[in-house]
């Protein structure tokens, strides 16, 4: 994979131009897509800016409305959508000096339908979803940055899938301003890229926020929880292991490690993920649904079909339960530093007609705390398992710090 | 001006038809539209829908995404702007068979730099801003409701300048998506109409939340709580003077009208909106800055450029001030059944210069409760004067409830 930081650093040097490294990126593109379909819409040439990202080549999730490029949303009913205006998040990036690669397949409308993007590591798994083609970009070695959102698991799953590093940051960090929504309490922009170190160099540049580009944690005395989510159905053998697996290292290592109850308030803040998302998918999809019914793809057709029956007193409840289950993870996270959990419940699935399962996911969207994850393993079938790092609400220099850390323990173990 | 309540019960009893309403509200709008200048794009023809509102024409401010019509932001540079979809919101009138009477006049982007409309009842004097082409085409008799959406004072300052009756409910009451965001934390979505009955009639309706269509409250015993909003400058004679009636008529009727202290973290959080409205405003019209800033009016390109200072630890401190506010703002509002204070400063400006301003309006914005004002008196220059109801959020029924019970009271006065 491309390191951003590593590009910058060597654009910084007069190591190599800006722009022999986005030519070198377009060259790899042209190489690979055909066979990855990572990309939904590309430029005719990407063009050099200036800044501290300048060189870094971004994918753009195809549900992000850019001014220059088509904003598909993985849908026919958005065929040849020119948004007028760029979204926030891709302004933050060209002032920065990034350069847009192209936009990124998406499921249609960030939903369960796969994209048409393979999982680089078998042509024939999933790469997840619903950022489907931003993951397979930055793993394929194509591009050193993409740009995700997560509503489910969108941004973790597929980044854990196709085995490279990504963070779901706290909810509202990054503008969703221009960002197709499907449930405005969840929609969470997130970042996709080789490890945690660059997620930490390119995140603080985009925020403005410095802090974010944080030293790694000292692991010694580091106070880990571990928590299996048992509020959701159990993850198959080889996360179990992933698990138990960097949990052992962090022990040697001189981590203390807990294994961490779990209150019932985050277990049914768990199951409100659903009623809230099914009423505000509703509303924010009411156009398409009303009027191109007929060309929704039969996962998101049947999802609001049923949707729709939620009531807005189910909806409240939902939030309610959002409301204790957040007071309650802020306490439950506050006894340790950090907690780690399941990323996905196994490796990628074995088919391109599923996008895989966000169970281990949606809590944590909904609490809106960072999510962190870096590659870790391999599993029985050869593709990547991994786990995510969970902090408090705003604590996203923690959890870059905590990846950090952990993925220098990893490279060292390996 | 007309009744949304009415309509609905003329065309369910057969007394006239629902096309015939619409038709004679496009006659007005011909009519009237050329001096007051309300709307800013309208469909060939009004036609009927079917459902709770049909026969009920509906102002659509022009920041707010219709895919029949163009969404033009009060500013050149969304010049022909189509949007491919409706939002939410216009889904949900045509859903219950409104029909969209045309995309009233905003000021650009919602800020402060006036639209062309003119004030109904003084062709010279502002109508407010910045939904001032909603506010005025249900003042001006031309629709019975009209959206508009508020971010500092943009729903409840031009309906007190211009007469109508107006609701901003509780924060996500009603869904932005496909509405221009100015400030995400504070874009509000609201409605206007000639009455706090038909306001209640149409949001339960918009909202499927049959509860908000309630009942007048009872005034005998009625605990009201009169709040001078002292964090800002004092008011003009005139509205001192409306809030002093208003209060004394209560009393008259039995209620128990206290004056109530402002804590600390009422003044605190008034002080955050600025710094918390900059941060997000910059981030929200990146685009439109970064590449049209010679396009931009005048206010708001001074105010971007001055917002630009604003650092992430200022709007973290004005985000940690309206937490502050927010819970101290629930105690201090269940002292008492409802808060009356002023809505504006005084009559609307007398110039088209100027859209007033919004300082006893921001308070209420930023912690998210819900606002009603309905039409009360006219001042020393013949322009109405009002004041607002603010209940605790998510207690809209109860803002509804109250509005019902002072403006009959306010009529049988009269």
């Amino acid at each position: 994979m491309l390191s951003a930081r590593d590009i910058a650093r060597r654009v910084a040097n007069g190591e190599a131009s800006a722009q022999s490294i986005l030519t070198e990126c377009e060259r790899r593109i042209d190489e690979r897509d055909a066979d990855l379909q990572a990309f939904a819409a590309r430029p005719t040439s990407l063009e050099a800016g200036s800044g501290p990202l300048a060189g870094v080549a971004c994918g753009v999730k195809d549900i992000i409305d850019t001014a220059d490029l088509p904003t598909g949303m993985g849908s026919p009913i958005y065929a040849e959508n020119q948004p007028r205006a760029d979204a926030p998040i891709v302004m933050r990036l060209k002032a920065a000096g990034a350069t847009v690669a192209g936009k990124t397949q998406t499921t249609a409308f960030a939903f369960l339908d796969p994209a048409p993007t393979h999982n680089p590591h078998d042509p024939s798994a999933s790469p997840g979803g619903s950022s489907a083609g931003s993951a397979a970009a930055v793993a394929a070695g194509l591009v050193p940055l993409a740009l995700g959102t997560q509503t489910g698991g969108s941004v973790i799953r597929p980044a854990a899938y196709c085995g490279t590093a990504a963070i779901k940051p706290s909810f509202g960090l990054l503008p969703t301003v221009g960002v197709k929504p499907f449930s405005w309490s969840l929609d969470t922009l997130g970042l996709m890229a080789a490890s945690a170190d660059d997620l930490g160099f390119a995140l603080a540049i985009l925020t403005d926020r410095p802090e974010l580009d944080a030293e790694a944690l000292a692991l010694r005395g580091l106070r880990v929880g571990l928590c299996e989510q048992r509020f959701a159905e159990a993850p198959e053998a080889a996360c179990g292991e992933a698990l138990a697996r960097i949990a052992e290292m962090l022990r040697e290592a001189g981590a203390e490690v807990l294994t961490l109850d779990e209150p019932d308030e985050l277990g049914e803040a768990f199951r409100a993920h659903g009623p809230l998302q099914d009423w505000e998918a509703c509303q924010a999809l009411a156009w398409e649904y009303a009027t191109h019914r007929e060309d929704l793809p039969p996962k998101l057709g049947a999802y609001l079909d049923a949707a729709r029956a939620t009531t807005p007193a189910a909806y409240d409840a939902a939030r309610e339960a959002t409301r204790r289950g957040a007071e309650s993870a802020a306490r439950w996270l506050g006894q340790v530093d950090i907690v780690l959990t399941h990323a996905t419940p196994g490796e990628a699935p074995e088919t391109l007609a599923s996008t895989g399962d966000s169970r281990f996911n949606r809590l944590w969207t909904l609490l809106g705390t960072p999510c962190l994850t870096v590659p870790l393993a391999r599993g029985p079938r050869g593709l990547p398992v991994s786990f995510q790092i969970v902090t408090g609400l705003g604590e996203d220099a923690k959890a870059i710090a905590a990846g950090k850390a952990i993925e220098r323990l990893i490279l060292m173990a390996a």
